[in-house]
């Protein structure tokens, strides 16, 4: 079984950095790149693509809510038009850099806000997933295992890959603990660990009550910001290997 | 001989309108199409991708300064990397956009102080040349003739579409005389007419002292705002037919 | 008996233009002007407060959501601290211009998806009513009659300006009639006159029903994009003077 | 004889970290708080005011272009009208601020490239200088010794304090090395605490060639972006007051 470590990079802006993504980029087999609406610029866009070609990575763009202040996090009500053509316009952005840097697109996931709602709101996610499709019909739509966007992605042609986090808990409907709620958040390699270990073992999502919704995963999504995320990170790569799961690209991880 | 009418469009943003789109592209053979930075956005760029296909005018990207507040007009200094993957970006995006919807891009014209920084400056001419070349070298740059970006257009390897202005007077060195000085725009119908009868019949640029620089030209640029505008360029278009001159589109211009 | 009259203005951008701010202040006693965060630039307000200066109109800081693209039109969710200090931002802003222009501030009214909301929800109310009072407590806060927000703003120790929509009709709890459904706004000034006459009439909202909800009000808000809408705006201040209601600034609305 | 240390805060934006307000706030006498066009958000600002307030720093507002892809280090060209109403737009919403937030706004000090600009263009030095006093004719301008923008601060009857740099080099005209030449930046304690010290002794600035230009200053500009710059402000307070110049507020170092 093959399983890939995917990452949000590329959400530096300008001056202002976050997140490491030279390492990060030594870890992971995906990269979900920013794309200038939520965090990202151009410069950092095409640094980011220039590194994950020469790990191999593969890339996808990740496309957000037109929010710079709020990262992307603030959940917004936009209309069809507005949310389709600006997801084809991001994803767009993002794979003419790519191919012209040499390093094309494979997958598409959606950011923050954009996200959590398309994983709830079936109409966004079928928005979304369609403008996706029209973009390219041959682009991977990475989702959360279980979600409305995992279904719409089917439902428009693409190839889906499912994910699940390492270091979140999930509900007994499949959705992550809110944030807000204590104990919504592992923290430490061990726990994450031990969670990761858990969903594999069990052929699906383990929730915070134990029990296990059936599903299977192609990619676990993982963080980079702070040394920790970082030791985690690398810790999860590692354990993966040792237990069987060669690292991949998110196509390996579709590719029988 | 084969001319082409070229304008700005798309350039409103949210619930900003600038411009008449419609309008001007019942008249224009080619539209230049805002690319968010200084002004358009994705449901804006759409409508008017859309409706070029409709009407069979050529499209390109216009980029811009990212500089929404300033339309664009405001010169900057951007570094080498920030102008370069600031032009693939914007082009990516519409072009992407363009694709998806139907109606492939086929040139790239830069906008406001963009274009009028990189027709005196050869070093960000050639950049941005190499940045359309890099995004598609299929691409046509439209550049001002007897510019520093027609020539950086030509060293890049693009085909390259060379405009005069129908409404703006010129410099002995062929560039365009600065708006600031009185006399520098055209009004009415009339005197645009006549101005560019007198450069197709002497086959170059005609400076305001009555001297010709001997130049090709593939391309007459036009305005869409306001009535005036709008009037004249219809009454353009109508006089290149009845000079023998019939309504192409960019591309064609090109073409034998 | 004297009502005010109240308009949106200064929420043109850069050059990008929107409503007729001259017009519109020749008919309305207050103005709401934008503060730069989903409409307005500096030099469009400077513009805005010197004309209200010239003909009189009282004006008020008019904060949304920073969301140019969507021009403080979509629902978004902020921390407590965000909102706070977003409002009191954007109100130091203008209200530090006003003063320095030579025609103070006198109210606050939250514009678009930020005054719907905070109509709503008594929590987004709260914050934005202290935050008024913070930057200045003797700011009268412009709320819609039996609203959360006008309720927030006794609750803050605001003088609180009530305000009623001469062309949008009300559901039976107050709440306006969502835009989406059909006969939410009342076309041509016959239809708004009527409406307006029946809620003074009944010193009151009267609801689609037919109701009266008893409240009083002190401001009446209108529009100025469009000739129609401008032309009601005229006839309203016409109709209000006939009935004996002398056109006043909003805090005159207030006084006595 | 007293001088003041002041640095640039305030420059985060929503999750953007740049700078470390904290550590710097506990150094120096006065810090120049960023206005949200080149960097800074709402929250960001009133975070670094109430940290001012906390350790007695004199705070300023430190209004740049609108900008924040650059963060203001791209040089721009404005109208008169445009630059003015951007410094009285950014001054008075921190002024605002504040003074709601119970510590008053005592100077103002323009960022990157609008201060670079300033300090050669008298004509936008004017500009500025006429806003600040616009805005508030108490605040103190703080500007570069022997620049137009000094210059210009002095004719529009505001006080100025003038300030030297402790890391970088001066030209024979008292102007700074460009950062692009080489030695432009002193680099260590060491040689930044050298440098203050023979400009004190020679009581004015002392250039790369060893000359003197004869000037006051009334403060010092120290950075704090990474350890070594904060290691840096944090030696140099303590040898000036091992000097004898005791740490003071801006408005402390213009008092006798």
């Amino acid at each position: 079984m093959k399983i890939n470590l995917n990452a949000d990079l590329g959400e530096s802006f300008g001056p202002y950095v976050i997140g490491n993504d030279e390492a990060l980029l030594g870890v992971v087999g995906a990269a979900n790149i920013a794309c200038g609406f939520h965090g990202g610029d151009p410069v950092v866009i095409a640094r980011a693509i220039a590194r994950a070609r020469e790990t191999g990575a593969s890339i996808g763009a990740h496309p957000g809510h037109a929010d710079l202040q709020g990262f992307g996090r603030r959940a917004m009500t936009l209309s069809e038009g507005e949310l389709r053509h600006s997801v084809l316009y991001q994803v767009s952005a993002v794979a003419g850099m790519a191919r012209a840097l040499g390093h094309p697109l494979t997958h598409v996931k959606p950011h923050g806000a954009m996200n959590n709602q398309a994983c709830a709101d079936r109409a966004m996610a079928d928005t979304i997933a369609r403008a996706v499709a029209e973009a390219d019909p041959d682009l991977i739509l990475l989702a959360p295992a279980l979600s409305e966007l995992a279904a719409a992605g089917e439902a428009a042609g693409l190839r889906v890959a499912l994910e699940v986090f390492a270091d979140r808990t999930y509900e007994a409907d499949g959705s992550l603990t809110p944030r807000a709620r204590p104990g919504s958040v592992l923290h430490g390699r061990d726990e994450a660990l031990g969670h990761v270990k858990r969903m594999i073992e069990a052929s699906g999502i383990v929730t915070r009550e134990g029990e296990t919704l059936k599903t299977p995963f192609h990619s676990i999504c993982v963080h980079g910001d702070g040394a920790e995320a970082l030791d985690t990170a690398r810790a999860l790569r590692e354990a993966l290997a040792s237990w069987g799961h060669a690292p991949v690209t998110l196509p390996e991880s579709l590719a029988g």
